[in-house]
This record gives C-alpha cells, structure tokens and sequence, in this order.
C-alpha cells in the first residue's frame, strides 16, 4: 500500500500489480516474524512447524520474485497494512506471560490469521492471472495458495489434537 | 489486544476472553468501515452487498455482547491491530482513483482479507468454546463463522461472475 497517496486502478493490470507488491512485502515480514514465534513456542511440534512454515515462506518469496521477472517487473514492496497489524498481534502473544503450553495456544491462533490472510491474498491474485491470462504466474501463484490452506489445516489439527488438550491441563 | 502490555495467558479462559475482546473490537470497527466500502462501491450488486453485510456485522456484534452476557462479563473491547491494519487498506481502496468498475475488484479484494480475518478468528474462538465446555457461547459463535464462510463465497461469486469481466472491458 502506498503511504499517504491513494492508489489508483485503471486497469485490472494496475490492480494484480499493487496486490502482487503487497504481498511481497507481507511475505517479506513474515520470514521475519516467523522466527520469532519459532523461538516463542513451547511445543516441539509447534516450533518445528513454525520452523517448517519458515522455509515455505522463503521459498514463496522466491515464487513472488519468479512472477514479477515474469512480468519484466523489478520485484517491489509496498507496506502491507493487514500484515503489518498481523504481525503486530502475534508479536503480544510472543511477548504474553503465563503459562507456556496455553501461550501455545494463543501463537496458534495469531498464526492461522496470518494464514486466512494469505489464504484470501493468494486466492485473488491466482485468480486475477488466470483473468490477466497470465497462466504461468497463476500455477506459481496456486502453489503458494495450496501451501498456505495445507499450512492452516495442519495448524487446526495441531491445536486440536495436542495444543489445546495440554493446555487444559494448565 | 493491550497497548504497551503484554497479555498474561494461566489458563485457556484467558485467551478465550482475550480474543473474545478482540474481536469484539474487530467487528465495531467493521460496521464503521462498512458503509464507506457501500459508498465508495460503483457496482450496485456490491454495493447491496456491503450493506447487506453491515446489517450481519451489527447483528454478529449483538452476538458477541450475548456471549459476554453468558460468562457474567461486561463487553469490553481491545485494540485489534489485525482488523486495524486490514481496514487501512481497503480504506486506501475508498479513496483509490481511477475506473470504477477496476475499483470494484480492488474494493472485493480488501473484503475478501476482512472476511478471512473473521473465518480465522470465529474459527479458533468457537472451537476454545466447546473445549471451555461454553457451548451455548460456541453456538452463537459458530452461526457468526457459518455467515463470514458464506459471506466469503459470495464475494468470490460477484467478483468472477460479475466485478472482474466488468473490469477487463475498462
């Protein structure tokens, strides 16, 4: 998002380009964040997700990269709002006091917002490609799409089977 | 979320409050956003759609107050950075210039972020419900995320069928 000025759409063109640097800023902050939240987890599992979540992420920088040389584009970020604030919630829960198996269960929930978020980012960009007819950069784009739903899935399931009953305990 | 403190986490029902609180902060901020996200929509189906979603938002935020109601709370909000940051951006897309039919499908995109948010959040609070043995709470909860999910679906609905081949004529 650009910082005080208004963007402005003329074309979907315009529209797949400001979403596509949007996300690569979000995805850039992210391989920031995550290690955070790696180090911030109790659980071994967790940590090794978040620590699995982390190369995914890298890898889906890369993938952004691919598509902006794609489109003859430098790759570029523009401040994304909706992570930042994201992040910024997930931050308070790594910092959060307590006991550390419940704590567990709040940095979950902080990371499967960040993953709708992705979630609904990727599912537009994909879907403007394919629109724009920009094939290849959609298959790039569904690959990450895919990861992300995977990625939220096996955090559901972390929670349920094992977070969430250890912290009841507490 | 609180400014400048970390939150303390003992037991599961901290979190529960911590992100009922959120949210509730998360959905007041919705139905300010709401009708300038109806406004700044040219397509009439969308701009329905924003105001049809309002009068859901209103009645999600009744929702919460109940839940509050049922644990012998007071409705208290905390600063949800999430929803601020997510509300920044399709802000920025109110005031975007350019074609309005393009606008629309920046304007769907930001919702879609909004309505994933939500999808995650109502996703993580009404299964903390069940397990917190709250389950009219988590009744409540579940009919608001059953909405979001919909929701969601028919903004993909309007964008493909409609806002997005409207937009590649601009």
């Amino acid at each position: 998002m650009r910082l005080f000025t208004s963007p402005e759409f003329n074309s979907l063109e315009d529209v797949f380009c400001e979403q596509l640097e949007d996300l690569y800023d979000a995805e850039k902050r992210l391989t920031q964040a995550l290690p955070k939240m790696a180090e911030a987890a109790h659980s071994e599992q967790l940590k090794q997700g978040f620590e699995h979540h982390l190369r995914q992420t890298e890898a889906q920088v890369s993938r952004l990269e691919q598509v902006f040389q794609q489109l003859g584009k430098k790759p570029q970020r523009e401040t994304c709002d909706g992570m930042k604030g994201l992040i910024q919630e997930g931050e308070e829960f790594v910092q959060a006091k307590g006991n550390p198996d419940v704590k567990d269960a709040a940095l979950i929930a902080a990371a499967q917002r960040v993953e709708h978020y992705e979630i609904a980012a990727y599912g537009s960009l994909k879907s403007l490609a394919h629109k724009l007819g920009h094939h290849e950069a959609a298959r790039l784009l569904e690959a990450t799409f895919d990861e992300e739903v995977e990625t939220d899935q096996k955090l559901t399931q972390l929670s349920e089977q094992s977070v969430v009953p250890q912290a009841q305990h507490a």
